[in-house]
């Protein structure tokens, strides 16, 4: 194994669980920054993992157990939420560090912290990478993906707990292990961004899962309404059809694990749906003026 | 003048009304593909028509005034909708051609059998390019623009009707003028449809405007909630906010030009909107997958 230009290898051995489009472009691009010696890891799905073979994301593959991870200086959990939840309470031994790429923050450190006060303790560093599209599984990986992109770190805060049988428990996200991944992400280009899992929950069901259920409303209206006027859309449609068309499994399990805050954003959503229909049904062609400007003047403003 | 290899010209002479994306984009193509020889027109916004004329899409300014059209072959419409009702109601000395290319169609077709009813009827071939993006004003415009894109034009059938002085009124869309602006767009690359003024407004209120106000419900909310927000938005909500960066006075009329369709549409999204919050509300992760599984399917379809 040798180092690139680009720095030397922060890992030996990478075990990636999940071969989609962030886990996959992840290693892609930490193979090719000389930042990892080899990736071994597996897909429950066997033909993406195949896949994943092919296209130099996993150079090998192994089932996700003990004795594999004990080779390995970091596992990169990159499965949807319900499945990353499983395992996270399941554990590990002890020394394996464990990061994750899931879009919901909350829950994963609550499992982390049930692992821990069942003895089943290991270094977690709870990560969401802001980036990805629509598409999914490994053919959609791609080199510079994270470029440019912003990666949220939730470190889990100590805490001391006393099990059952009287042990004191260790626990927490240790700063060394933040300072890692932090490193890991920056050398593909992202910037890292600390913060609380609950406010990273909360906002992102502001600026990213609420959006989604819109869209998804959006297309389901239609499609209730008449199909085929989906391959009529012009640019409107289009956007959002785009939008709605990630991985559903992956959206339902966000649903769910991030329910309480997208419920806030969606019922805040609807108020302003309400808002606009009042109008409509006023025919109050000033009003809705009135609500368009700030939005508008808004991008603008960024453009 | 003269021709380029793509054609001979269609028009002497155009005169633009409005120099935003829409229209300056038109003139830019068919005077790159020797469709025109020259195009006189103006702007209620001196700004934006000196603009216009500095980019070489208009080649002289002069009011919009009968004197003015006469000297024309073609009158071109590129203004929000409710000035466009005022214009087509008012109406142009019998021989003009009159085009527009406004996103509704049954209320300018009203305006103009209403301006024939009144004796100031004219030629009127009313058109709908599915193209352009959140920018306006002439800075905005460029050739090539409906490369590859519809217009749908929606004829007026001829009707007959008598005036108070007993006179009978003739009145619709001749063939031969469907066909030279059929002629027009397809020498900027566009496909040309023809649709029913009515059926046209209810299809693009559920693939236009309603996903727009549904656009515009999203960043009123999140906007709501914390302004600082939108600068954390990942991909999700950036689609929305360029969405929502729309003139806001072109949709404030297009949404009382299109009220009934609109509201329609948009109450059907509101359901919609309300199944995803029940199934929220009952942590029913099964029944999000079977709402959130055939839209993304459709996509995938069509990719």
């Amino acid at each position: 194994m040798t180092a690139t230009p680009t720095g030397r290898p922060l890992f030996q051995r990478i075990y990636l669980l999940g071969t989609g489009l962030i886990g996959g472009s992840l290693v892609l691009d930490l193979k090719d920054k000389g930042l990892v010696g080899s990736v071994v890891g597996s897909d429950r799905d066997g033909t993406r993992q195949d896949e994943a073979v092919e296209l130099g994301i996993l150079d090998e593959t192994a089932p996700p157990v003990p004795e594999t991870f004990r080779q390995c200086d970091l596992v990169i959990l990159a499965v949807p939420v319900l499945e990353l939840l499983q395992i996270l309470e399941k554990g590990f031994e002890g020394n394996t560090l464990v990061t994750d790429v899931g879009s919901v923050k909350k829950m994963p450190v609550s499992a982390y912290r049930r692992a821990v006060e069942a003895g089943r303790g290991y270094r977690f560093v709870p990560g969401h990478p802001i980036a990805g599209d629509e598409r999914s599984g490994p053919a959609a990986a791609r080199k510079g993906l994270f470029e440019g992109a912003r990666v949220i770190l939730t470190p889990v805060e100590g805490f001391a707990g006393v099990s059952t049988s009287g042990r004191s428990l260790p626990g927490g996200t240790l700063p060394a292990d933040v300072e890692l991944i932090q490193l890991m992400w920056e050398g593909t280009g992202a910037e890292t961004l600390i913060m609380d899992p609950d406010i990273h929950d909360s906002v992102f069901a502001w600026v990213s899962h609420m959006p989604h259920m819109a869209a998804y409303a959006i297309i389901d209206a239609v499609l209730g309404n008449d199909p085929e006027l989906v391959d009529l859309s012009g640019g409107g449609l289009r956007d959002y059809t785009r939008i709605a068309a990630s991985s559903p499994r992956m959206w339902a399990d966000i649903a769910v694990a991030n329910r309480e805050h997208i419920l806030t954003a969606t019922r805040g959503f609807r108020n302003s749906v309400d808002k606009i229909l009042k109008a409509l049904e006023d025919g109050d062609r000033e009003r809705l003026e009135e609500i368009f400007k700030p939005i508008a003047a808004l991008r603008r403003g960024q453009a």
